[in-house]
């Protein structure tokens, strides 16, 4: 089977450090012995790209073209499917899709899809996202279809919420930051979220699995599942994650 | 500055965790207060490459053309210059070279550079390195030429580090393992090392840097710093790093 194992193409830097939570994601997640039973991973690790949550206020470049064009080059360099390692990103997928040949596989329908399986008889299902992933209403829509009920940060929580992802960005991965991530997922809780999803990549980087006192899906890990079980052959990809004919 | 950096191709998957924990250090190393100050990473994780060591030994076939593909791969792709996450495979690095249009940076010349600088008054250097690693001689030409004794596991501490570095690339890097790679260690120390290198992607992931009664330099941590700086422009990119003309 090792040998026709798909070759896994990942948009990252959006930021490194998700990024490289990510492949330590997908690698964790192959069951493999040896080196040769892993899988070929292609990272295209791109920071330069323009902010995404700015570029979907309208303060800013939009990163569709280089998110595309990150797609494609996956794609000449031999990717069999794409993933991006950012939940905001996915705001630009219809550009990313109409440029990239290959099937690309949405981190937000994945998780949603898990959250369906796993939490639909939780009540409303709280999500930490940033501003840009809440505004584009990515997965309040996603969740909107399989029937779920989407709580986000809002107000003061929301500004909050953005001002720890950008210390993170920047580094700081420390105990107020932390202290700080578990406080909002709380709120969304006390609001009546009867499980978390880690909506933002940079997210897991500062709340452990067992930090809050309900579920926490972290969608950086059910993507990462998802595409190693893809690029396996255990399961299908997605229809709607084969090219337009 | 940052819109002038060059971005680093990752010849990866050599194992798999070892290029995580490359691209992990190269992201640390890299100073950024936003996701866009930092450097833009191509990695070419291909785990399905050859057995390096058994190449080496005989016994098994030569991963030279995928390493060059690799390179070449990474060129294409957009990458400035290219390094390899892995000691052992730059035995094959002449092969790597000849096919790659853009500079390789080596792990083993930064490394014997580093060791130069920070121990050249500390009598032999003990090098974890994998047995093909220490056929090929790769760390004892680097250190002749710098004037350095080099010594590395041989006979049955040859074949036990073997077996550890078999384990961590089938998962395991539990007590044992790390208790097992310090005795490794420290085995050499014994021997008259007065500094050891981790000459080998794998043994990070066991050895923290304290691990050892004696400094411990990690050549992973090594090629991350030089490749951060080679990217920033703070150095020039080695003369021997560029293609021949």
């Amino acid at each position: 089977m090792g040998d026709r194992d798909l070759c896994i193409g990942v948009i990252g830097g959006l930021g490194p450090e998700a990024a490289v939570d990510f492949f330590a994601k997908l690698v964790k997640a192959t069951p493999a012995a040896s080196d040769q039973e892993h899988l070929r991973i292609l990272i295209d690790n791109n920071p330069k790209v323009p902010n995404r949550n700015d570029a979907i206020a309208g303060r800013g470049p939009s990163p569709a073209p280089q998110l595309a064009e990150a797609a494609r080059g996956l794609a000449r360099a031999g990717a069999d499917f794409v993933v991006m390692a950012c939940n905001t990103a996915h705001a630009f997928e219809r550009e990313i899709r109409a440029a990239c040949p290959i099937p690309f596989v949405s981190m937000i329908e994945e998780t949603a899809d898990e959250v369906a399986r796993r939490f639909s008889g939780a009540g409303s299902i709280g999500v930490l996202a940033a501003a840009g992933c809440i505004d584009a209403r990515l997965y309040h829509r996603a969740f909107e279809t399989r029937g779920l009920a989407c709580l986000t940060p809002e107000g003061d929580r929301r500004a909050a919420f953005m001002d720890l992802i950008y210390r993170i960005k920047g580094g700081d991965t420390g105990p107020a930051i932390r202290s700080g991530m578990a406080a909002i997922g709380e709120a969304l809780i006390a609001d009546g979220a009867g499980a978390i999803v880690a909506g933002c990549t940079e997210v897991p980087l500062v709340l452990a699995p067992d930090a809050l006192p309900c579920p926490l899906l972290d969608a950086t890990e059910v993507l990462a599942r998802r595409a190693v079980a893809y690029a396996r052959g255990e399961i299908p990809l997605p229809t709607e994650a084969r090219p337009a004919a």
